[in-house]
């Protein structure tokens, strides 16, 4: 058992779990919880480890005798050390970070549904948006190099395990990954505040992609004209604009609703 | 100018800005920052405080002689003090609070279009939904007393200054306020895991209001008996729940949807 947070695997994770630079190096992320765990893909998991109260826990037992997995023991201090929140759940795991193709996220069952997010920030948001965009049916998400980081701690938890199963891409080049969805036959669709057309007018039916920007200061121009047609969500009273969470939620769902009908 | 966090007024504002009960007691609430100043309606401003370096700033001069509002000054140090942001914006104002009749809830213009919240515990959640719930036409909105309180300066000022214009009430008996909807003839939906209905089967152009459960535990049984239908949102892949922020927009999105086409 790890009794000590000088240990140097200890620190390692330390490391994994605070810095984005070394996730990428290492090419693995963190997962924590046994919710979690019991969703992590076969074959991706590289390393767990568990507090000593979690492994003499019936459920820490069942836990482990249920998946088979061998893992490593620490002190309840050096997990409170290595946990990313206040209430610590015994068990955290390392897992290989997924490489999708472009191809990956144009799904196979449906007509294509993307989202495209051009630096979105807020690492709660994000993870909102990966979790309803499972439900919505999304087949695939494109992510700038400037949105938040699906492997930032906070972010993976609070996809509730939707991001082992979405497929996702970040790219450097945003217009190119665009203009090449446009090649597929994919129709684009930018939300904007002065979209022309209503979001309720057009038809999500076809592959389609939406493009959603930061919370702040919206699409940028650039990515916007890329757009076969800027749409916008119809708003009452004196709301300026939506959370980009919430707008992600009412255009995915709308395709929803219309491929279901 | 006040100079020290000693005075009797500072130490009065930071009781305030800390406990609902004292909020309560004074029938007031806090607000910060330019934007959300220009927002109050009129007649609701009670008090207003000003950084140094912001009534010396030309945006600080233009904000008060357009608002001619007589604000005391305050020292940089104090209103960093004063302040619940990490970037104190140099305005904040204390603001009477609202008090809305079941009538006022019903709205004038069309169909009445509620939301109904069971202790919803987020406090950005809560202020992200009434902010969409403004954009979407909802005419008010009835919170149960375990819900996340409204005058909290982190949910007030998610709201996005929706807190001042849409109708809400708290309630120590939900099931009195949702028995009185129905005598008025408001439809009832309780957004269900397990409803028995697709939510985009149902009609939400008459009098409506939706029903939502506390984050982690969704409706109590004895709230969703209430409802004249139960209601399930489509969910493909493997996720369990929504977000209850998600899950409202959705609805009310929905219903805005049906009342525009």
């Amino acid at each position: 058992m790890i009794t000590s947070t000088a240990n140097s695997r200890i620190r390692e994770l330390v490391k994994i779990k605070k810095s984005a630079k070394m996730r990428a190096e290492r090419d693995v992320f963190l997962v924590e919880g046994p919710k979690m765990f019991r969703e992590i893909p076969k074959g991706k998991l590289a390393e767990a480890y568990v507090s000593e109260s979690f492994l003499n826990s019936a459920s820490g037992r069942e836990l482990l005798k249920e998946t088979q997995i061998n893992a490593e023991a620490v002190s309840d201090s050096v997990f409170e050390y290595l946990s990313d929140t206040r209430s610590p759940q015994g068990i955290l795991a390392v897992v290989s970070q997924f490489h999708y193709s472009a191809k990956d996220l144009m799904g196979t069952q449906t007509p294509a549904l993307l989202l495209v997010l051009e630096n979105l920030q807020d690492p709660g948001n994000l993870g909102t948006i990966i979790r309803t965009a499972e439900a919505a049916g999304v087949t695939g998400i494109i992510l700038s190099r400037g949105s938040a980081d699906l492997t930032n701690p906070k972010v993976t938890r609070s996809t509730m395990g939707s991001i082992f199963r979405v497929p996702f891409i970040y790219t450097d080049d945003l217009e190119t990954e665009i203009l090449a969805l446009k090649k597929e036959n994919v129709r684009i669709f930018a939300a904007h505040l002065q979209g022309s057309v209503e979001a309720y007018s057009e038809i999500y039916t076809g592959p389609t992609a939406f493009l959603i920007g930061n919370e702040s200061r919206g699409l940028s121009e650039n990515t916007a004209k890329l757009a076969d047609q800027a749409i916008r969500i119809p708003m009452h009273g004196q709301v300026e604009s939506l959370n980009a969470a919430v707008a992600s939620s009412i255009l995915l769902y709308e395709a929803c609703r219309q491929r279901l009908s």
